[in-house]
């Protein structure tokens, strides 16, 4: 990892596990929650970074990925609904089962802990079985996936992520907050990390999403307690 | 109808009544195959018609959509991937049900003979059971739902459409009929009508979708000869 350009060193220390542990399946006190790589769109530093070069440099630049994103390893599968059942078991499953694979590999090759992965296709309902066995720890969904068909299908052995329609966050604080509420009460408490359905849009309101997070503390610790 | 300034005698006589048939449930000797109202944006005939006016002067012209669009009529929901799940049962299915009650009460009080209808939602996969029971004969189906799985969901009742993607019809004749072959086997001889899981796009080929059609026609044939 030294030869990109950033090493180990430079995270910063965990201040809590409680991601990690609902990634690997253990119990956690409350519901961790995240918002998706595009979260970085509605904040003004992250424009900013972005405005400095041209996207395809950006890509090509480890630093500036690494500096626009400090998170969680994920891979997101944009294309899973123009595919289809047909292509995307041609085009796309095979190439996410390897990806699981040899970053576990390069893992160990290199001596390091093993890290749990996030598999998210959007639009990807019609794989959802598939998805699960495909070697990673957790799979996202977006809002179009009914959380407790989504468990029926997926059975236990893999980490839930998601699914608050991104939109929801333009409505209220109260109206999050009931929508939160259903969405902790469908998934359960544990094996799931709490998430919007897909990425955050750039005019979203930072506070809104301050107030998704908060309803997500909150209602997953009420939710423990009864 | 009269009112509306189109009249039943100025409709062409039928040629057969396949469709039809498999749209009431009963046996057909092929699979009846049409494609989706966009399916004019190709047609040279259709944008000239188009562009004779503007596209919402053409919505409040009975005259026109009618010109534009003699075909089955279809109820085509296009919001139900972006609504997800509350908010489709909140603010779709409740109309989806209510056109079904109002048309078929209007031809009846208007004594005019049954006709069977369709509901096509788009990226509507996690409603599958609720619109196969709202009062349709056909349900349409999009190219991200595999046929056999949504013919296990909704039961026996209706009759199935779709659902090739229409990106298929970019490809070669000989893929199409691999694709249409693939499909007419999942969906069975019966209770089914052939089409794309979408409109088609203004640049395609007018040869690929006779292909289309030609392959559903013979193939549905040699199904039922199996």
């Amino acid at each position: 990892m030294e030869a990109n350009g950033f090493g180990l060193q430079n995270f910063p220390e965990l201040k809590n596990d409680t991601f990690l542990r609902a990634a690997w399946g253990e119990e956690t006190d409350y519901t961790p929650v995240w918002c998706m790589r595009q979260a970085g769109r509605y904040l003004p530093e992250f424009r900013e970074t972005r405005a400095a070069q041209d996207f395809f440099s950006t890509c090509r630049s480890p630093e500036a990925c690494c500096e626009l994103t400090l998170q969680a390893l994920q891979l997101f599968e944009s294309h899973a609904g123009h595919l289809g059942t047909e292509l995307f078991s041609k085009f796309a499953l095979p190439y996410i089962r390897d990806v699981a694979k040899r970053v576990k590999a390069g893992l160990q090759k290199a001596g390091l802990a093993p890290v749990p992965m996030i598999i998210f296709a959007k639009d990807g309902h019609f794989a959802l079985e598939e998805l699960a066995q495909a070697g990673y720890e957790v799979v996202g969904l977006d809002w179009t996936v009914a959380p407790k068909k989504a468990r029926e299908r997926v059975g236990k052995a893999v980490t839930l992520q998601g699914n608050l329609d991104p939109c929801a966050l333009y409505a209220s604080e109260e109206e999050i907050g009931r929508l939160v509420q259903q969405m902790l009460d469908d998934f359960g408490p544990q094996r799931y990390i709490a998430n919007l359905g897909h990425g955050l849009y750039p005019d979203m309101d930072p506070e809104r999403v301050g107030a998704f997070v908060d309803a997500v503390h909150k209602h997953s610790r009420l939710l423990r307690q009864n």
